[in-house]
């Protein structure tokens, strides 16, 4: 993963958040190729997502009504526990503080609360599973907090409020004035602004359910462990699509879209073996889901969720009909039927396909050298449609026409594909700097090309060079792109 | 005007934020068409402004690092100055205030202000003048707000505060803890995250001036007064340049990019008589500036800024390497030159760019009737590089096989560009709801098809036909649309 994150900002993928103040945590900016990973990501989702006659685009505002997150059980629920130190006011998530504890520590807590059950050896699983067995009732956990836990910040045993429960939407207010009735959220999902927009986007383009409507945006957590590069990060892009459904059809379309949905992952080179559906156990269903799978992707740090299939029922369009008074139902005019339809949902986070896609893609393996030795070569070998850089192209000296006959070449292929042009170093060192970033294929233009128009084209992977008209070139990059 | 935000929502171009909430001021949400219309806009951007060797892409955090506000100056001058009514708490923006004041009031108040003076009739057009020029006076300012004027709240008269500045970021805490070492503010700006990324792109991108950095993302501003559709709003798009240069060649640089921003626009289709230059005055330069231009479009409420082209100096690097302490020079190891490089700026305001697009392309036409009268037909006249929806597919009849050859032909282009299919209605009554969210061909299927295999292509501004073979509508459609 450390070699993935170095070569993410060496080369420009992705750089900390305002480094030069020394960073701002949970947030990162995407450079020149990032940037445009991430685009070819999204537009690859929208062309998949929307370029069909049953779903709609629309891009709604970050900033929506606070009423909205009171019908979606956001101000209720999306919370974590937190306590205070009484005497440092240093503030603390629960699990956390929990979770940072030696097994030493633990253990004298454990003695601390239940005098005599723990005293002499007994093995580390043990202490670790009962420690987290009998604090999590709540009655054991105020306990601790008031008698046993130290404060990490100030040392101070059993100095702990009780805790409370934080909410993980950054707020705002809006207007001059700071007061409650002017708070506003940065929205923790984009789910919300297609729901309120049901209506909307049903009259204004004629569609009835089966339906969907999808939508690229950012939204922000104040996560309080922020963690693993753009895995876990306070700002952070998803791709949704909500289709809306006739009641008794849901189990149906959530077995389709969950099919569509990891073959999309597929078709776009992700390795098969390293992705695997995650069913949410029954018990643990969010409060509005009927069903719920991850799609998961083996990072180097472990399983992580890249997407989510939910059928959330009607529990979204019956909430906002409740909070707004406003009609949610769809009419049938031919059935005369009247329902609130239910939501199958497609969740995939961008920012968290993009560290996938770039991990996937990354390999490092043995390559001969010029002079007939090994080296290792990295390379990434993206997806054609995800690379960065499509081609690049390399007069092989800088003399006899070379640079002039590339040059046009170049002119030629720019407005179709996003090319590169080098003409430093050794094209050996040239080629190895194109297999860094990904680019599929490399051109050169040598004293052959001079003699019959015709030029080298090498491919990434195979490292195959095959030597074609230089007037074939963007006709034959082109087949091999589309 | 009306008009216009009246098709805009039916057709489901832009929504009111939360419309079923009662809205949010300052917020709009782009709906199936509107989403279409602002992508194509932003990628005619991205592609004219990165597809070069000159300039690299970036897409940074829209919570930036607090520092980065004091560097830039957004801290100490992003602000309006405030008051408040101490006897109900109503808050005024002092501007506002003075604006909504009737002729008859400001009367009353400078007869109040200035004994004597205002007495016996007065036309208008002084009572406005001398009220504006002598209330520009801080002092009398005060006194106004002090013994003058009254509360439009309350009534109360002369129970203001003194005029406090409020800053026009929004703010936001990251972490549980809502002090002032934990607060961010939401971007009001997207070019400082390319400043503070100069260092970064250069190195990796191996990039020199002169070169640029462009961006596409969201800025957000706590107007208090929101305005004119999506003239003035509190959340908005940027897309934005910061071009690098060596201090001497700014000049050029700066008269350069001038010309070819304007001639974006024109090249995308927008009328020219409706696009001007303004400079802004030496006096009223922004404290960044040395020169500044904005393209100004003419809406129906009069000329506003859709661009603004600035040369601004070497402020913005110089304010970050005082504040940050990172040398944010350019070493040339040619000429063993340092500088630190001057930026020209090009500032496009994507919403308003679409609003703009929009406004251009609407027209109202009398256009003939099938027997024989004619009608108002309403026509959104877009580039067809912007229109949401490329091609339109209507078989004539709902029988014959017209509906089959007319899916088979969708799907035939479907991959390549959005199209729509309807069968529904008359076919002149299809015709109008096309040129009415500015579909630039519409492809009918008709009994002469199913005998010869060709179909006709509509063009929306003409409304002339013309017949060709079905196995030729894909490559007609891409060279009229390329």
């Amino acid at each position: 993963m450390d070699k993935i994150v170095s070569l993410a900002k060496r080369r420009g993928f992705v750089f900390q958040s305002s480094e030069i103040y020394g960073g701002l945590n949970g947030c990162w900016d995407y450079g020149p190729l990032g940037v445009e990973l991430l685009r070819n990501i999204k537009d690859a989702w929208w062309q998949a997502m929307t370029y069909r006659e049953d779903i709609e685009g629309v891009d709604a505002a970050i900033l929506m009504h606070p009423r909205v997150w009171e019908a979606s059980g956001h101000i209720a629920n999306f919370t974590d526990p937190m306590v205070d130190c009484k005497q440092c006011k240093a503030r603390y998530r629960v699990d956390v503080l929990l979770d940072e504890l030696s097994v030493k520590k633990k253990k004298e807590i454990l003695r601390d609360l239940f005098a005599g059950e723990f005293e002499g050896q007994q093995p580390d699983a043990k202490i670790e599973s009962e420690f987290s067995s009998r604090l999590s009732s709540n009655e054991t956990l105020t306990k601790a907090l008031k008698q046993s836990i130290t404060c990490p910040n100030c040392g101070n045993k059993g100095m702990f409020t009780e805790a409370r429960q934080f909410n993980l939407m950054f707020k705002t207010f809006v207007g001059p004035v700071e007061d409650a009735s002017n708070v506003v959220f940065l929205r923790p999902e984009t789910a919300q602004g297609i729901f309120v927009n049901f209506q909307n986007v049903s009259s204004a383009s004629r569609q009835k359910p089966p339906f969907g409507i999808a939508q690229i945006g950012k939204a922000f957590r104040n996560e309080i462990n922020t963690k693993n590069f753009l895995f876990r990060t306070r700002e952070f892009e998803q791709m949704e699509m909500q289709f809306f459904v006739k009641p008794g059809t849901d189990v149906e379309w959530f077995e389709k879209w969950r099919a569509e949905r990891m073959q999309w992952f597929l078709t776009l080179g992700m390795t098969k073996e390293k992705l695997q559906w995650h069913q949410h156990e029954p018990d643990k269903l969010a409060h509005y889901a009927k069903d719920a799978y991850d799609i998961e992707y083996k990072f180097p740090f472990g399983w992580g969720e890249i997407e989510g299939v939910h059928n959330r029922s009607d529990f979204d369009l019956s909430q906002h009909e409740k909070f707004s008074g406003k009609s949610m139902q769809y009419f049938d005019p031919e059935t005369k039927e009247k329902f609130t339809p239910y939501i199958v949902e497609t969740s995939a986070g961008a920012s968290r396909s993009f560290m996938a896609f770039l991990v996937d893609a990354y390999n490092e393996e043995e390559a001969p050298t010029a002079d007939g030795k090994t080296e290792i070569r990295t390379v990434l070998k993206f997806h054609p449609r995800l690379a960065p850089i499509k081609a690049a192209i390399f007069p092989l000296v800088n003399r006899d026409g070379m640079p002039e006959l590339a040059r046009t070449l170049e002119t030629e292929l720019r407005p179709h594909m996003r090319v590169f042009y080098d003409d430093s170093g050794a094209v050996g060192r040239r080629y190895r700097r194109q297999d860094e970033i990904g680019t599929p294929f490399c051109v050169t233009i040598d004293s052959e090309t001079l003699e019959n128009q015709t030029v080298t084209v090498r491919v990434r992977d195979s490292m195959k060079q095959e030597r074609i008209p230089v007037s074939q070139v963007l006709s034959h990059l082109r087949s091999k792109l589309s």
